[in-house]
């Protein structure tokens, strides 16, 4: 058996998140993917991510490992497979990697976009990929915020209270918040790196920072309150899936 | 009665197109705008846009006109018909109009844009709003082309051959091709603004520069064979619908 890792893009608007459900009726990344290499090469595949993505979250370079007999050359299978993927996921990249490499395991870095458009209305050309924000929030006091959030710290307070998990510390390397002005409108761009998130920690983070940004939520809460006594309660509103996009996963 | 003027943008994957159909079967744009309308005023009300836009066609920036009796304040008529519109159509902004104000009849300009994105595999993240191209045509050549193509024109050549028009000369002010990095991909942008579209025309000439830009075709034949002889089977393929979107209409 073989080793490849594949980059895998997808809308997630209508995947019930990444992960296989027990319920039949819930349509997942991981199902569809793993029907897929199932008609390719004529046997059940197990497909791992670097990561599970939540319901509605879509991701760009979501990056996943399996182990198969083939003689398909390693950068064809991404065309194999996506002659029987459904338009909505996507392989953008096959390559062979080292035996029994796994793409969770062996993940360093991963990037997160939440992407925010400014406008008074709804405009349905970019709902589908971004939440609406009336007004552009105080930039220099949202990277003040997130200059605070960057380094090792315990993210528990950011992290969903039902999620079950070993440790909540992790380290974010970097937010980068950048506005841009195209044809469909205004947009407010925030980049997360880190080592891992917990579960729903980048939206988290996201409505904390724009809170900061409106002036509802002050440094000194975010210092004190979340990173010092890790408060659910502090936190700003977990903001909607669809804004979240899974951009790329790092290894070494 | 008073005259309003209603800017208009829709997503145009599940429209067929703008105007209302005999057959119910078929949703439009018209119908969906008419029935909110209707419920809001109580009363049948006829939307008059700047022009149809084709099936699959998306509008950031469509105009309409109508002519109604409300004591609604004119600039909240955009929020009660939202109240009333599915998530794929939305009112950017209400205002009144001069009496008997036609959106058809007045519209001086009107901006199309053509996007694609560049990749040599389908991105489910694009594919909504713009046509895939497998590799970055030459632009210098496209925007020798486009030079070509304004100025006032026969453009019999870029129309569907089934068009009934009175005319099939136009003018076309300005062509801008753009590229734009993203954190998605590669973009190319085709704007076209001008006095008015034949049917099918934006697609028609984002095909042709597409071929000129691929050195498919030369610009000699766009000069002597399609802007000179208005031969339809020397110009580009007609590129798909959902890269097509109305950006702005003008009026005096």
């Amino acid at each position: 058996m073989s080793s490849y890792l594949i980059t895998v893009c997808y809308d997630g608007t209508n995947f019930n998140g990444w992960q296989a459900q027990k319920k039949e009726s819930l349509r997942t990344v991981q199902e569809v993917l793993e029907e897929a290499a199932e008609r390719v090469f004529r046997k059940r595949v197990i497909i791992t991510a670097s990561g599970r993505t939540d319901a509605g979250v879509h991701a760009l370079g979501q990056t996943c490992s399996f182990s198969v007999d083939t003689t398909v050359p390693p950068e064809k299978i991404a065309d194999c497979l996506n002659c029987e993927l459904p338009g909505d996921v996507k392989v953008l990249k096959s390559r062979s990697a080292a035996e029994g490499f796994d793409a969770c395991r062996s993940a360093k870095r991963k990037t997160y976009l939440y992407s925010l458009y400014c406008s008074p209305r709804e405009n349905p050309l970019l709902e589908r990929y971004a939440a609406r924000i009336n007004a552009m929030p105080d930039l220099t006091k949202m990277r003040a915020a997130a200059e605070l959030l960057c380094g090792e710290h315990d993210f528990k307070a950011f992290c969903a209270a039902n999620s079950e998990v070993k440790t909540t510390v992790r380290t974010v390397y970097e937010i980068k918040i950048e506005p841009e002005q195209t044809v469909y409108g205004s947009f407010l761009r925030l980049y997360f790196t880190g080592n891992g998130f917990l579960y729903n920690m980048v939206r988290t983070m996201a409505g904390t920072l724009l809170e900061v940004g409106y002036g509802k939520k002050s440094l000194d809460t975010i210092e004190r309150e979340i990173l010092g006594n890790t408060a659910r309660d502090a936190v700003g509103r977990t903001m909607t899936a669809k804004g979240l996009c899974l951009v790329s996963v790092e290894y070494e």
